[in-house]
């Protein structure tokens, strides 16, 4: 239940605001709010900025040092707060433009993928009790309250995160503060709509199924901006930048709709690759020394599954992003004959697909709905895993249309 | 006398650093220099980032906040520094990227023309006694001693200035700490080498004499950090930032050395417009009610000339330059019935040449010397002013070549 709120945190990616056209159309819609809100805007850099910065930064250095590069990329969103704040002042609104350290967030000295310690709002509520609209330049902090101090970034979905962190920071159950991320998706599906053209928005979702969403595969805000609004119980609306139209908003579960469908969405991912270790032999210490020389090598592993072993030996299978998969295959040459593994198979072409939602929790009986329907397309399961609110198979990429379509009609979301 | 100093600061402009290539060879010069001495590098926006910049936000503002444009332009040097200090590390120099807060700059909060007020030089005194080559972005400071304050840029000239003021902070008669401004000029001439190929390059020149040579029209360096150089006694060598050949160095004057050419360099500048204010009245407060007007509207006023006055009516005269004479025309139309001028003229094909040296001051003579050298060349003089250590003439444009020849051949500068 979203009612006019004191205070909002706008964020806009930086594709909305790639040409000084788009800069307007943006000012106007933060301009329309200010007038019944104190707003805070949160900026990613203008388009291709960071990109071509990574780009020219790489030819003077192919191995550009982190904190260099934290400075370098910082100041793609100071440029964009910048611009956005006289757009603002185009249309007659008064605005100020904050870097992350006028902002005072506060974050460890770690470059690169930085986290926030805090915020210091000191500036910031001045200036919005001045009736100003604050543009805050995203994806960034600084490590000390001093102006010696080091600029950080704050890695993936880092402008997500600072939205969030500052809605947090401002938030109280008395006078709440929401957070509104803009991006070029309309809200959160009960599948991918290109898929499947009865997939539903959804009109909310809880923060633990929107975890479960983007993790599978629903590139729609970054799980890191997700998990904080969580723990500061702060509301988010994901909603499209450029259309007038309502979003999802996602918030804490709402355990009073008993009616509602325990399945919330069908999540895909086929950005997956299966590597399997033929015949290792099944004594203690293999999978931690195989799963410890991937993290070393910073390699993500998902799904898992280890089969029954037979004569002494076992067959481990697990999944990495499709990007990883080279390296990982790379890892794992390097220490097969040290695990003492026979093969090692891998399987580019594979893609996850997931049933999420928390009321499957309480309820048996989903996993076997899903698999029975996967059967019946003829579709093989791969490997499965599981969580409190999710289910999970990999199955062959080809069948993943197939798979979200057949999903999407047994759990009745397109009702 | 230079030996070799412990503390050097190196500056270079946006153009020694316009691509990665040029970049390399500018990390070159710095890495082979802090071989034997604590380097400091201040550096410019690459190539034409600064110009790019306004030209963005003027497509998103016709009338940008200079607070904004600050914040705007700032980024230039952050992006250029942190570049830099990437090509440092490509060749194995340690070092380290400062924006203008992390080297202390604390400026007044005046923007797009702050001037410094103090240098905390606590960081960059840490950083050098690591062994690093602290790499400071130019041209801005930081309003107050704290995260919350505002970026400020330093006006024209603004990355000369925060060289030799941070030469200053680090500057005692103990341990001097020398500045060296790179540039596209290979020191300062008797006069401009494209006019006059017998042009000697000084070894050096006192502050003195390079303001005014500066203020003529010899683009070497902005004033202002001459002054601060002057101010604070830093040496300030000149120098070309591709070729290895000696520049000039800017210094104290050396009273003792006798012998030395009283007249040290001809400046010339063709940036000039003449205004005459015909048959003025010639009664009090008129000047001052004119040249009030020209300063609220920000024009500067160089050579003023009053001719003597008949029946009552003065004309007056004075240069602008050529790019403030339209605005300088309107300002003067609207008030020429208030100070009963009868016509206002503007030339714009005029130019400004001047001799200058400290020798003069003490020995007369060098006024008529030059007076007699343009009448013989037929070189007509609208209008005269001098200093202690400067004349100057306006002539005709077109003149301006012969001018500045047979001026340096008139004082032997060429000898």
């Amino acid at each position: 239940m979203r009612s006019d709120p004191l205070k909002v945190v706008q964020k806009y990616g930086g594709s909305s605001v790639a040409t000084p056209e788009k800069m307007a159309v943006v000012a106007g819609r933060v301009a329309k709010r200010a007038k019944d809100a104190q707003v805070i805007v949160v900026i990613s850099a203008m388009g291709d900025t960071t990109d071509d910065l990574i780009a020219i930064a790489k030819k003077v250095n192919p191995r550009p040092d982190p904190r260099e590069m934290d400075k370098l990329m910082a100041s793609g969103e100071q440029i964009s707060s910048a611009l956005l704040t006289m757009a603002l002042h185009n249309l007659g609104c008064d605005a100020v433009s904050f870097t992350g350290a006028q902002a005072g967030i506060i974050t460890e000295n770690i470059a690169t993928k930085a986290r926030i310690k805090k915020i210091d709002t000191k500036r910031l509520r001045q200036e919005l009790n001045k009736g100003r609209v604050v543009v805050v330049a995203g994806f960034q902090g600084i490590t000390d309250n001093n102006i010696w101090a080091d600029i950080t970034t704050l890695g993936r979905g880092g402008s997500d995160t600072t939205a969030v962190a500052i809605a947090a920071a401002l938030n109280t159950p008395e006078d709440p503060c929401v957070c509104e991320i803009f991006t070029d998706v309309e809200g959160v599906y009960t599948c991918d709509p290109r898929i499947e053209p009865n997939a539903k928005k959804l009109d909310t979702i809880s923060y633990e199924e929107m975890l479960e969403m983007a993790t599978q595969g629903a590139k729609v805000m970054h799980n890191r901006a997700v998990e904080l609004g969580w723990v500061y119980n702060v509301e988010i609306l994901v909603a499209h930048s450029q259309k007038e139209c309502p979003g999802t908003v996602i918030k804490k579960e709402d355990k009073n709709m008993e009616l509602r469908n325990p399945v919330k969405g069908i999540a895909h991912d086929t950005d997956v690759a299966k590597i399997t270790l033929v015949a290792v032999p099944d004594r203690p210490g293999i999978a931690s020394r195989l799963f410890k020389a991937l993290t070393d090598g910073k390699i993500s592993v998902d799904v898992i599954v280890q089969n029954m072993s037979a004569r002494g030996k076992t067959d481990i299978s697990f999944s990495v992003a499709e990007d990883d998969s080279d390296k990982a295959m790379e890892i794992i040459e390097s220490i097969k004959a040290d695990i003492g593994a026979e093969d090692v198979i891998l399987t580019k072409d594979v893609a996850k697909i997931s049933i999420v939602g928390s009321g499957m929790e309480s309820q048996p009986g989903y996993a076997a709905s899903m698999f029975a329907a996967l059967a019946e397309k003829d579709i093989n399961i791969l490997a499965i895993t599981t969580s409190e609110i999710r289910i999970t198979c990999l199955i062959k990429e080809d069948r993943i249309m197939d798979a979200v379509r057949v999903l999407h009609k047994t759990f009745e979301l397109d009702a």
